[in-house]
């Protein structure tokens, strides 16, 4: 960054000294995992900025539309619908963190056997190093596993949290439940923000928020090419930033990354041989700068294909009918859109199963890799559900449970590069 | 066990090797924390009979129940109405346990880091050594915590689980849920027991059950009594026993109990001196044989004097109201009371802090213990806002996190202790 960003950052709020040894530690990591993938997309250069300027730029985005009386939405789920947000004017951002920070501040308010997504977040915000939390109105927040659930219970001591009750089965009576749960939040968010959602403005956001979505589905299908035009990392990083960045201009960069990324396909072109082990992860959200994992995989020589995870396809996966005729029928319809995410707080959750079976097929899969953050009972029970099904099929899994931490980097590669070879 | 039961067993399909395992544990820990204590009443010689017969007498009657065409239903959770079942001739029977037992087993199908009482009923399953499990034709789940909802799908690979949605908030479109939820449980135990629940029969096993937690209550009354006429540790026992008894018998012994109580203190005769320090224990429920804290609380001179636990309070503190006129309004009221339950799945679950803040004036209580069991995330989080509240109050907390092994028994003394102490 070159702009000098302290002063926004301080009248944001934040631990001006905290938050240095947080920029510290991020650059190296990212030149690390990002600046040295072979024959990379000139494409990513915009997303690459996008990290560079990760609190500078965009912030002072969301500080000027918060200037011009806009209201700033931070949310840490897919199931929060981000086209009511929008239809009021409103900015929604994924507060997710994938870095361990506040650990000690966190470990006074939760205990210390928990998610490290959920203990990330709540030390961003109790060690006050997260701009995108501090220019955050409201927090949406959800109820899709316990640990998060009573988290933000806490986190209302600090942020005003509305909370959504997503349901556990997709019966009627759950969607039921569940559209009025977003008629709810689109009267909250009309209360917030001061304005009118009409049916105008929903569908355009509906538009938009589609836009996004085809962008990255258009990114999808063209990872399903051998070779692979572009590398793993580099889409978890897109999907990564779409939570955060202006939507438009997100899924313009985006459109133009997918259409060098067509011809390289017509050139035969790849980041890796046409031989590299094609992998597909699934499991628990990889929030930024979380590469963990995939940096691994790739490191190791194969190419991860597709992303099962709310940081990939279940955030993109299916568009929300743009034929509303009224406005209840809207709501219903992105409501139902929602619905159909396969989280594991569903029981059960066959359409995962399915969906793992339907891309493996579809992407031409050699694996597929299950990555579970530690304390995440919903992901790491239906492992077993995984499994069972992958086994049925033939197709090899390898589990793993993991958290932010580095120690175990090298016993993840030793088993990495096991699997890879057995597959050989 | 007089009787030889193994027949019985080898009949009901246990493996005997690793059932007599089991029982070989099992007296020596009873007689330990039962059989010293100080002025125990007479009264409590039925439920040591009971205990003695864990997997002998009662057994023999579900056996006997089940040969008569009956049906057996397991349940792992004090949200599930035993009225419905009871109402069509069926048994429940509470399959949660307090025991390290198949640990190698379950890890087969579930994580490590799990609750454990999650993983112990997966182990007495799996290492097929619980005679209540196998008497069961079919066991009721719910959705109150993830390890649960998702730990259902794998159990049901080895016997028919039916889940009831329990909703995590308490509003009217949650009621609604749940009431459609009792009613989806009583069409799917007739179609189980193949016998419809009339009106009549739900009133009757309304008043039985009622009948049950009136006991139960008239129990915890006198427990507001200095000196204490009754342990701690035989009260948890006997709510423990609550779960698994034939209702009418039990109810008539826990009265029988509260007789003799009731003469207890009219003549100032306790179980403790009247300098005793009067503790609450809050928390995750203790399943039998889980007596590890309240052992060392009492051990340590105090006195436990209520159990705001699901295996306590929360499984008998409010009553079905008995004037439904027809079938939808008694099954709404069954729901109803149910929904009270102040369990940790609730976001936010404020009715559990007003209880706590009551039972420690009325209970006249000198400090509250707060038991998770490891890796409980809804507890265990929750347990932030219990702090919070007493905090206000200025009553003295102590909080625990622990699992079935003994490795912190010295450790936990100590803590306790030194609370005991702190709060003197």
């Amino acid at each position: 960054m070159t702009t000098d960003y302290r002063p926004m950052w301080e009248s944001v709020g934040l631990d001006l000294e905290a938050h240095d040894q947080l920029l510290q530690a991020l650059p190296p990591a990212y030149g690390e995992v990002y600046m040295n993938q072979f024959n990379r997309p000139a494409g990513m250069e915009y997303f690459d900025f996008v990290v560079s300027e990760i609190h500078g730029l965009r912030i002072h985005e969301l500080q000027q539309h918060k200037a011009a009386g806009g209201k700033v939405i931070g949310t840490f789920c897919v199931f929060v619908p981000e086209e009511i947000i929008r239809a009021a004017g409103g900015i929604c951002i994924g507060l997710c963190s994938g870095i361990e920070i506040g650990t000690a501040q966190a470990e006074k308010v939760l205990p210390r056997n928990i998610c490290p997504l959920i203990k990330s977040f709540m030390g961003f915000k109790l060690a006050k190093v997260c701009p995108y939390f501090e220019s955050c109105d409201m927090v949406v927040g959800e109820t899709t596993c316990d640990g998060k659930k009573k988290a933000f219970e806490i986190l209302n001591d600090y942020i005003p949290v509305h909370v959504m009750e997503t349901p556990q089965m997709k019966r009627e009576k759950d969607k039921s439940l569940w559209h009025s749960e977003v008629q709810d939040l689109l009267n909250r968010t009309e209360e917030l923000t001061g304005q009118k959602i009409t049916e105008e403005a929903l569908l355009q956001a509906i538009k938009d928020v589609n836009g996004k979505r085809k962008a990255l589905l258009r990114l999808s299908e063209l990872r399903k090419n051998n070779p692979a035009p572009i590398s793993g990392k580099d889409c978890l990083l897109i999907e990564q930033i779409a939570m955060y960045d202006d939507v438009s201009r997100f899924t313009q960069k985006v459109n133009e990354l997918c259409d060098e990324l067509e011809e390289r396909v017509k050139n035969s072109q790849g980041v890796k041989e046409t031989t590299a082990k094609r992998l597909i992860v699934t499991g628990t959200p990889m929030a930024i700068p979380n590469w963990k994992i995939p940096h691994i995989i790739e490191e190791s020589g194969a190419v991860i294909v597709a992303e099962e995870l709310c940081t990939g396809l279940r955030y993109f996966e299916n568009l929300v009918a743009e034929t509303g005729e009224n406005m209840d029928q809207t709501v219903e319809q992105i409501a139902a859109r929602y619905l159909n995410i396969n989280c594991a707080c569903f029981t059960p959750n066959e359409g995962r199963m399915e969906k793992l079976l339907q891309l493996a097929e579809e992407y031409k899969a050699d694996g597929i890799i299950h990555c579970a953050l530690t304390f995440c009972d919903p992901y790491a029970v239906e492992a077993n559900r995984v499994e069972k099904v992958l086994k049925e099929k033939g197709i090899p899994l390898l589990r793993i449970e993991t958290d932010y931490g580095q120690e175990d980097v090298g016993q993840l590669k030793t088993r990495i590069e096991a699997f890879l070879e057995l597959i050989g």
